[in-house]
């Protein structure tokens, strides 16, 4: 029997979080507040905590500080990856780079890292080598993002090597340490790692799709925001601008190309839906959810492994 | 007998530094070798090492990878500074962000920080947690910087406060796990971290001392960056520009204002060399360095302890 639900679980997360960025520094503590109580459908920790449960933990407070690490270290990406995109709103809230400026948003994020760290501390040398792993792979991600952006250039396998680095890999570590807390066996520690790593590679894909055909209200973020800035399932050539920008999309392994004229962006929105980039992506998607379930079928029927199963259909038809 | 000298021990920290940025995302391995290898004084790594031998630790290799951690530390905090400082070049060389630009040099920085991680993690918990908040005090100190030269103002205290925590606590953080690793009594770890801590706000001090009044050839950059934005022992008001500034000098706890008018930028360097400040910086930084030598007393004389007071002698008398 367990003695917290994973609601009490995911509850006791933000409780931690609010509380490990106490500061004395006010801009600090007032930015790190800010982004935190933003919200976010906390799926990393969930699944962190899940995975504990379906690997038999017994006491789901021992991993509560790692899942809270793990929406840290998210949390931290975030702040930064809002500088590099001149991004103003986020879950419909102001930025902390609009608020605070560029300099502050730049240390707020560095502080939320070493936050991670203290976290992370007391679970000693294994599990900071598994969180340190995802880490580097996600700063990876990133990079090979910005890098695709700028080129312009962006196929099939450069966005397969991206969302695996940058959204795949810290749902993977959150679900490994979970199932090693738990003091699972080397097989149901594997099969609980492919679940969440393919269960982040679906999230992060419907994140795409959602950003070029989602409703801007439920998403709290204008539709195109991340692919005016380079981001999601295709590059804008030309840098920042999407001004007569020339659209490439991996689509299936083909490249498909469209240029934007007059009324760029909103022709260039209509033409990414009409090229059936979307309906490519969703396939993938549906994939990866495939392989998601298949590895769960390796963890013992519970309650809980019911709950990560409804999780991926969650993941699949989200609407924000 | 120790196997290894210190020289080969700031050699073998060389070479982490180099082989653990081994990234495949191209743009994160050149620019982290571009900063790593633009040498620097790696006065922290030899703290660390030197305070190893000196607790009697018999293999330093074992210290080799914490000592490179605290440089790599080092190394992406100067990274995402001179993001924010808009410096276009760093001992001598051109700066990351200059020649990436803005969203790799954030990037780098990120990945730097998660190359701490991943070197520390095999240390174990108590390490990681003394290092994590080594690295929460530093973005506090850069923080409470940026606050400082937002506001115009700077009094002694938040100098203090400033230092202590943006360098002072890195120095102090390498001792004290030095001491650590060589399994040193308490009492002597603490000497160390002492020490380190007071020999860390004396090399802060003559750092801001010779941004006012240094050879701008042998520091690689020029004379006053620092004090242009806003940095160093005093704070200029109005945000980054020099011209027609008022400038407030912590002067021994009193207040001394200076307003530059026209040649704005020479004539404030001048005042400021005028004022008195920096002569009570100097002696603000021998009675640190009086505090540094007192506490290696308390450590057992051998040609190691020599070697940490030699390093006292070389923060104060350096020239760059």
């Amino acid at each position: 029997m367990t003695t917290l639900s994973i609601t009490d679980g995911i509850t006791a997360v933000e409780q931690i979080l609010q509380d490990v960025v106490d500061s004395d520094v006010e801009v600090l503590r007032q930015a790190s507040q800010h982004i935190i109580s933003s919200g976010g459908k906390r799926i990393r920790p969930r699944l962190a905590l899940l995975a504990y449960l379906a690997a038999g933990g017994a006491d789901p407070l021992e991993a509560v500080p790692m899942a809270a690490a793990i929406e840290m270290v998210h949390t931290a990406t975030l702040v930064h990856d809002d500088i590099n995109d001149h991004s103003l709103t986020r879950r419909g809230k102001i930025t902390v780079h609009a608020r605070w400026g560029r300099t502050f948003a730049l240390l707020t994020g560095d502080y939320l890292f070493t936050k991670v760290y203290e976290l992370m501390a007391p679970y000693g040398g294994d599990f900071n080598v598994t969180m340190a792993d995802a880490c580097i792979k996600l700063v990876e991600g990133e990079t090979l993002q910005a890098t695709a952006a700028k080129s312009g250039m962006m196929d099939r396998e450069t966005y397969k090597s991206i969302i695996a680095r940058k959204t795949a890999s810290l749902f993977e570590a959150g679900a490994r340490m979970g199932g090693q807390l738990a003091g699972a066996s080397e097989a149901i520690v594997e099969a609980l790692s492919v679940y969440a790593y393919n269960l982040g590679l679906t999230f992060q894909i419907v994140d795409d799709i959602l950003d070029i055909i989602g409703d801007p209200e439920k998403l709290g973020k204008p539709v195109g925001a991340d692919l005016a800035q380079n981001r999601g399932v295709m590059a804008v050539q030309n840098g920042d601008r999407v001004a007569g920008a020339k659209v490439t999309v991996a689509n299936g392994g083909e490249m498909v190309t469209a240029v934007a004229d007059a009324n760029p962006f909103q022709q260039m929105m209509a033409r990414l839906r009409d090229s059936g980039a979307v309906d490519v992506a969703r396939l993938q998607a549906q994939e990866t959810a495939v392989r998601a379930r298949n590895a769960l079928q390796q963890i013992p029927p519970s309650p809980v492994r019911d709950e990560l199963e409804n999780l991926i259909d969650m993941v699949l038809d989200r609407d924000k």
